[in-house]
């Protein structure tokens, strides 16, 4: 019976997920589904690099979270035109939360959206929300136990930004078992490592996002 | 529609955990659910805490975990009696998984059982397994602003563990907020500091769970 009910709501999940995609082709917008757990440094990131990227296309931001505009604060003071879903304790972002988002922006001036998930390293992995592709944080603090604890989510994404790299000398995360983890799970995934602290690899995920940019 | 499932799903649940908290009373068992984001530190804490509270009182760990036994397998090493449940792909512990789990225990001879719940700052909270109490566990690398973004969980829960606190000297992470912000959300919350790196705090999250199995 429960399993029913999921069926349906993943089912309709995906009708709305394709009318999204379709928009956003025939706008010509790259999406990207930014998940990770609590914590694992997803807004840094988009902090750290949003500017960056603003200088070459038009970005905006979709912002997930339960209760708050915190997060939606800490981007806009980037610049870059934001719009915040709080999913009132929903522990993931659909398909139609993600469309309501979009109809405040102005899809004929924008070249990418990123759309930040709910922090949460399961439930998000299941909802398909019109992305081009998922990239996943993975922080260094979390352990290198992670990926195969937590797989969907790693088959799921194209990229998996291994951040707070930094802190790597301070914890027993083993980089080498992390990354031949991945590669188990999902052979084509692109691993990038990343610091908001030193500023490490940010500049190679800035690239990758605009090569996608490009291809469209 | 989907508010009316999600009810009668939580009614369910609610029935089972209290049947489940009867049986524990009746036993005379502390029960834990132990939750916090992936990689906060629930493990690594248990297995610090095991042995010590093994010398003075029975324990068992139910260990919930979407597909693999890694965790259990951990935590067998320190001479505890285990029992896994996988959630195939699901994000929370349930009181009927737990109740099924407990079978395989004998509650004769336990004071205390710790369920650790799926790596997840969300769903685990809303849903009652039967427990005694809830207790969360916040690394300091996952960032001070964790409370007020997912508050539920905070506000279930009767004590915050500040994991990882030897790692604050390398983070922006503002104790006295997290602090602050804990004590908005949930005013009788117990807050332990506490380190699987250097042993800051360990005894007294055992000393905190033995006097609660003492009050039974």
């Amino acid at each position: 019976m429960e399993v029913k009910v999921m069926k349906n709501i993943l089912g309709e999940n995906d009708k709305i997920a394709a009318e999204n995609r379709k928009l956003f082709n025939d706008k010509n917008i790259l999406v990207i589904n930014l998940m990770g757990s609590p914590g694992s440094g997803k807004t840094s990131l988009l902090e750290k690099t949003l500017s960056k990227l603003a200088e070459k296309i038009n970005v905006a931001v979709i912002e997930g979270d339960l209760f708050t505009v915190k997060d939606a604060e800490r981007i806009e003071r980037q610049n870059v035109p934001v719009v915040q879903i709080n999913t009132a304790g929903g522990c993931h972002l659909d398909a139609a939360m993600v469309r309501r988002a979009v109809e405040s922006l102005n899809l004929d001036e924008l070249n990418l959206i990123i759309v930040e998930n709910v922090g949460n390293l399961v439930c998000p992995a299941e909802f398909d929300v019109g992305e081009n592709f998922k990239a996943v944080v993975l922080s260094i603090t979390e352990g290198d136990d992670k990926p195969l604890k937590y797989p969907l989510i790693f088959k799921e994404s194209a990229v998996t930004l291994l951040n707070k790299i930094d802190l790597l000398p301070y914890t027993n995360f083993n980089l080498e078992n992390a990354r031949a983890d991945l590669t188990t799970i999902h052979p084509n995934i692109k691993i990038i490592e990343t610091s908001c602290t030193t500023g490490a690899g940010l500049d190679e995920f800035c690239d990758f996002i605009l090569m996608e940019v490009k291809k469209l």
